[in-house]
């Protein structure tokens, strides 16, 4: 289990938020997705081996940048 | 058929406009609807009874305000 932060730019409202929450979800090991739109911030939580990658990708899919933290 | 705008206040981004468009296109009698969260311009056109108030409640259903522009 493990815990991984990312700032993600772009997000302006609560469906934004909801669009990363969903896309993030997908991404194979994750657990938990925690984002805010108010401070960029987002949190997942999943297995050691997520992809983290992935969750960058899977935040570009929703429209958005992200970075590691 | 008849035209109507409206100012609607709240709107950040396309999935504002998005969740917009679905209410007021739900209310009787609209025939399209055009929004913009850049402007808060909101355009419907449809039949000569379309009721504002309703559109104006579909536009607070979706989490936002109007007002007759």
């Amino acid at each position: 289990m493990s815990t991984t932060e990312y700032t993600v730019t772009g997000m302006t409202c609560g469906h934004c938020e909801m669009s990363v929450r969903e896309e993030v979800s997908e991404v194979p090991g994750v657990q938990d997705v925690q984002v805010s739109h108010e401070t960029g911030r987002l949190t997942v939580d999943g297995s050691d081996d997520v992809n983290q990658d992935a969750v960058i990708a899977a935040v570009e899919e929703a429209g958005y940048s992200a970075v590691r933290a």
